[in-house]
């Protein structure tokens, strides 16, 4: 397999990698862009812009954009994240070039209509909805909140519903204006894909791109604090962040390995003894989420109303335990774990795709396999121990609990005793 | 890429294909038994199982269980539908065999402790919890219930809490016995294998299971029936199912299209008038769903209190209206859909393994890609008309309504409404 790059005159970067025995591929453009780059009057706006893009262009209705590329057996979407507006396409091999036409159209065409504007509108506030209503879904909003209060970095990508019933076509515009320059844009391909067509089709589509300078999301600085919401629910649904590094940062292999050895499998602590010998929950895990900057490192589970407390110390006991005592062998295990994982993911023209965007997004490059392999085989039992020891002696967690929680711990006691 | 099936003497069928390129693999057995199969006294026992099956086993802890697999940065898992119970592992290529031997272990040399069985109950107490708490989770059970009132095929395959908390270990071992022949299982395995190979570890893991009758579950008959639940939720959750043709029913390719047509994706009807033209709700969509003798084509969507009145007779309109009135090119974009998303879905190991599990279950056979194309191809808008109209004209329905659904219309009123 072979990873190329290119980058136009005006700035936009082009990654593909050809997947030899594949007939399908996967395309799209990751906008670097998301709800951290909002200010406050304007959360919301990246995702609402995001759902506008498939409301119409001026050469194709709505309707025009879907039948556009379901005739042809494919599909298109796309999602907001904190730092990333992605609009991507799955096709059979002979519609690559369609896909990147149609992506290019609802991308640098969409009208904005205000009609169309009034109706997504609730279309989005229903999605509000529904995330309101999913606890292991909302629950990690209000932890992203509690982690980076009063920061872009922390508020809500669907936004609050106040500000989308009131968001009108400038602001969609204005955001457009500030943030879509093709600096900020990487076409991303994988799969059944050539890499000098995809080139010629993206200068026919964005060489009229003026160049502008990139916009910088404020650095994101992670706080202790908590959110706790009392409701009648079946579950007590508990979730706890601390600091971990970001995209940028090497630890962050360390920070992954640690928390794949404390919650990322069956073998894993967390599983082990939450689940294994205590039976207190169904789902429970941690895992090493990143942004450029930062990071968290999360556990999420849910137990009944009368285990909550016990499932909380339980979590802060093992983080803190994981600090102490983690052997070789589970550190070896995690290695593989995250090696295989990384291996059977890139099997995928999806997760290659979005994979390729990252890491042009953040290095400029596309780092080898063998390179990311050798930094996970870097990470030692002692590096481990010492990045859990630091994270656990700070004290600093964010807290989100949701559902029957009244007994469980003051956030102030869970951080006493990580810190022990 | 190449298929192949062997039959062992005792009846335990293996189907293997070898993607080549691959560097990993999935493969599993798929026991022919789900909830279906239950007694009422039973229902919840075939999940039950399946948990203890991850307990324990003469040679193995649960732990030890776990790092088998996680050591080698695999992962293993398992899951039970109303008629499969699979056990299945993902790992890179060169730990196949070892992955087949842990399933060969957890399925066959499971010991159902006590200890653990206690522990493992408040662990499925906590997942009929989480999935309580989760309204477009749950709501489908209820649909089940309400088109199979009644019947094994209708009751929900976590059971009631009230049996998870008195099953006892003859209860596993009897289903077990009474189900876990080695006609009902198959292996089915797909990336990087090799069929002899396999095959080879089979016979001595597998050969010495005694053949015996494979039991069969008993005809599923769809009734037209409602469960509504009020509560206080943002959105008002609704779903419906009308019957649909099984597997071994080729109208099933008609039934799909229909429901592509219907509710499959961005062009589709229901996505174009509720949420594109209306702005009623976020997810809304279509599917036929399948069991071996009968299916569902079912449509789930979430709004407003105040927009639930609205969105159920519209999903009525366009159900009949589809049968009345849809066009050659809905049709063409439909067949065209479901026939690259089935060559897409391919590409992956994990689904390919598990189609030829359940071709194998339900044809004793794989038949030829091509074969399922032109089955596809030889649907005519004619034949979706003819199909829908039908299923329509009977007014047969069965509803589920869950949070703030008071004005929704009743059952028998959305009934008259679809016939005429």
């Amino acid at each position: 397999m072979s990873v190329n790059l290119h980058r136009m005159k005006n700035g936009l970067r082009i990654v593909t990698e050809n997947m030899p025995g594949l007939k399908s591929a996967s395309i799209g453009i990751w906008v670097n862009v998301g709800g951290r780059h909002e200010r406050l009057e304007q959360n919301g706006v990246a995702h609402f812009l995001e759902h506008m893009a498939f409301k119409g262009t001026k050469t194709r209705t709505a309707l025009e954009i879907a039948e556009t590329i379901e005739d042809v057996g494919g599909f298109i979407n796309a999602y907001t994240s904190r730092e990333m507006t992605a609009y991507y396409a799955r096709v059979l091999e002979d519609h690559v070039d369609l896909a990147l036409e149609l992506i290019a159209d609802i991308l640098l065409n969409s009208t904005f209509d205000a009609n169309e504007m009034e109706i997504e509108r609730g279309v989005i506030l229903q999605e509000i909805g529904q995330a309101n209503d999913t606890p292991d879904d909302i629950i990690f909003d209000w932890l992203q909140e509690a982690s980076f209060p009063g920061q872009p970095l922390g508020r809500p990508i669907l936004g609050p519903s106040e500000r989308v019933r009131a968001f009108q076509r400038e602001d969609l515009a204005g955001f457009v204006e500030e943030f879509y320059g093709p600096e900020q844009m990487i076409l991303s391909a994988a799969g059944a894909v050539d890499h000098e067509a995809i080139v010629a089709a993206a200068e026919r589509l964005f060489g009229d791109l003026p160049a502008r300078p990139p916009r910088k999301a404020e650095p994101g600085e992670f706080k202790g604090s908590e959110r706790r919401v009392e409701k009648d629910l079946e579950q007590a649904h508990f979730a706890l962040a601390l600091e971990a590094p970001g995209y940028r940062d090497d630890r962050i292999y360390t920070a992954q390995i640690y928390s794949m050895a404390l919650g990322g499998g069956m073998s894993s602590r967390l599983f082990q003894e939450a689940r294994e010998k205590r039976g207190l929950c169904y789902t429970i895990f941690a895992q090493a989420g990143a942004f450029s900057d930062i990071g968290t490192l999360t556990i999420y589970s849910g137990t009944s109303a009368d285990d909550i407390a016990d499932l909380a110390g339980l979590c802060i006991d093992e983080l803190r335990r994981s600090a102490d005592d983690m052997s070789e062998a589970e550190i070896a295990r995690a290695r593989a774990q995250l090696k295989a994982g990384l291996l059977m993911g890139l099997e995928s023209p999806s997760s290659r795709c979005e994979r390729l965007a990252r890491m042009v997004g953040i290095w400029d490059r596309v780092p080898p396999l063998e390179e990311t392999v050798e930094k996970i085989d870097a990470v030692t039992a002692q590096g481990v121990a010492a990045y859990a020891a630091e994270m656990c002696d700070a004290g600093k967690i964010s807290l989100a609990l949701y559902g029957p929680v009244s007994s469980a711990p003051e956030r102030t006691e869970l951080a006493e005793r990580l810190k022990k």
